[in-house]
């Protein structure tokens, strides 16, 4: 990644904050507490950086203090390094950088309580200021890097959708389909799984989080597929259904609504409107047919660093205003108990007039 | 899982706990703030459960505080239920279980510092204590149904691990290998790979935490693969190492001195003896060889919910006391920069008067 735009992603979080804070420490705790921040503004996109901390300054620059283990990594990255071996040496690494500083902005979203108890401890006479909500609104935007990256994301998910049809086998078990998406998830250039894959059959896919089991494939059972790629820490997330055999009546029809309700979602997002008005375009669609009220969850999210990134989303709660270059899904399924539940799910991005939908692949009701 | 047990691990939390608390919240954060604290003492092992909470008590009961989407996974395991819609709600229900609870105990390491704010600021009135350590304390010695888990999960791995030779072939890359050892992970019936499989080439070997990418594979190159499986949200992780061709001379010392290392590892470790004694016969071991110096990290963690799990590692700083039913790696490395690393990585479970090796697949330096 170039060094200029990079710098230019921490001059934008600087710029969010207001009042202004001198400097800004992203600090990850273990493997299962790693801050996403770490990685925006220090524009890594490979390692683990487990503990690992970023200081960053308002004029772009950054220091990574990290372990040994992370270095022969970060020296890609152009950073100023400083190498610690343990939580003392941290403690003396921070308190040397953070002397003098007046206001240091912490992300309370993302730092343990632990950590935070750390570096205040470390940093008894700073002042110390909660700069979630500006990383955040700093994320929603994305910068044209990022647009890319997720882009290869989408078009590696759209490859996999599209094969979907020949991996489907009778006899088939759901996990034995979701280690076939994940495969080629990765055989066509990701780094991983953007989550943990679903892929349902027949009644299961009316639920939402289920993910994969034992489940051995039925004719005439819709089958779920929901699942992403990410691509040097970008993700995508799309969902495309499919009937095993010949699609009944009534799963047509459902497929038929909830392809509609997307439908009227992608028509209503532009720049400036309310994210919470195409939520409820999309669920009052859904509302006026024989589906009432099995569309359980929200219409979509922001996608980008995390799959489910902040900030913005298509929800009845979200009042923000969208705008250009917020890249987010559009998402509607109805879930009928004891029967089955069909999504379709795709990833866009808004533009100046309108919107770009980046996952291109065929969304209709195919048949195996 | 069986209730009975269950309650027995919620117990053994509160009994590890001094001076006692009366209940215990644990909070999951977003998707990248999931505290595995939570599936330990609720026993699930399917779903996300996002910003969900868990109240135990020392009983042994739990109440299950949970959003509508992740009602029917957890209906499966016989908790206590009470759906929450948004974050008003989830207050209002955790005001209600709290009334009249003197002493609360939080998981400080893996809450975030923003929920560690909304639940004090719920409960403005209670008594908050740090209970991590107690947790960490319960986990590090695994109960029989945890045992069983790791177990699948090591044997999944010994069987992708023999297969690897049958992956590799003339002109692949990285992540192609890893591709084929995620698939297979999947398809011998894990959830997941345990994490971010690393499948190095040649000089990338050297490089402990490089996980792998568009390098293409040259005869004479060392192969490096150090992957897990997540079987149930439990964990196994193994390093074998290979190499492309005939192996040199060097590649044989390298490996040969690693092998030997982690066998005096073996060999020390039994209840009642520090952590740090294993590490320390270890890296002397490495040390009066030609490689002095080239061993770059600790000799081993705990494993099981986490990768690396809490409480007790084989390292320098450790002066835990090893008991019965702990597992943990051994996983001694030799990196010599600009020629290769060797690493051998095997998951051991203490018993009374020794270990058992989890993990039984071949480790020899196979030619392929």
């Amino acid at each position: 990644m170039m060094v200029m735009s990079l710098k230019n992603r921490v001059k934008k979080i600087f710029k969010k904050r207001h009042p202004p804070v001198d400097k800004i420490i992203i600090k990850n705790g273990s493997e299962t507490n790693i801050d996403p921040n770490f990685f925006y503004s220090t524009g890594i996109d490979k390692g683990l950086f487990e503990e690992c901390a970023a200081v960053l300054y308002p004029n772009g620059d950054i220091d990574l203090i990290i372990s040994k283990l992370e270095e022969s990594i970060a020296t890609d990255y152009n950073h100023n390094i400083i190498i610690f071996k343990n939580k003392k040496e941290l403690d003396s690494i921070l308190k040397k950088q953070l002397k003098d500083t007046k206001d240091i902005g912490l992300n309370f979203d993302g730092l343990s309580h632990r950590d935070f108890e750390f570096i205040t401890g470390s940093l008894k006479h700073n002042n110390i200021k909660d700069v979630s909500e500006d990383l955040m609104k700093a994320r929603m935007i994305k910068d044209s890097e990022e647009i890319s990256q997720i882009k290869k994301a989408c078009h590696i998910a759209d490859k996999v959708a599209g094969k979907i049809p020949d991996f489907v086998s009778k006899g088939m078990h759901e996990y034995e389909l979701a280690a076939e998406i994940d495969y080629y998830i990765q055989r066509y250039g990701a780094d991983k799984p953007a989550f943990l894959t679903i892929s349902s059959f027949g009644q299961n896919t009316s639920k939402p989080h289920y993910s994969h089991g034992d489940n051995k494939i039925e004719y005439g059972d819709i089958i779920l597929c929901d699942f992403g790629a990410c691509y040097r820490r970008y993700n995508s997330d799309i969902t495309r259904a499919f009937v095993f055999g010949k699609a009944s009546e009534k799963q047509k029809k459902i497929h038929e609504t909830v392809f509609n309700a997307q439908k009227v979602g992608f028509e209503k997002i532009k720049p400036k409107i309310q994210a919470r008005k195409v939520h409820e375009v999309v669920n009052d669609l859904i509302n006026n047919t024989g589906f009432k009220d099995l569309f359980i969850h929200s219409t979509g999210h922001s996608l980008g660093l995390e799959v489910h990134d902040g900030g913005v989303g298509f929800n009845s709660g979200c009042d923000v205003l969208l705008s250009e270059n917020m890249v987010l899904t559009v998402e509607p399924g109805i879930y009928k108990p004891n029967f089955g539940g069909i999504r379709i799910e795709d990833d866009i991005l808004i533009k100046n007039e309108g919107i770009e939908i980046l996952t291109k692949s065929d969304r209709s009701l195919i048949e195996i």
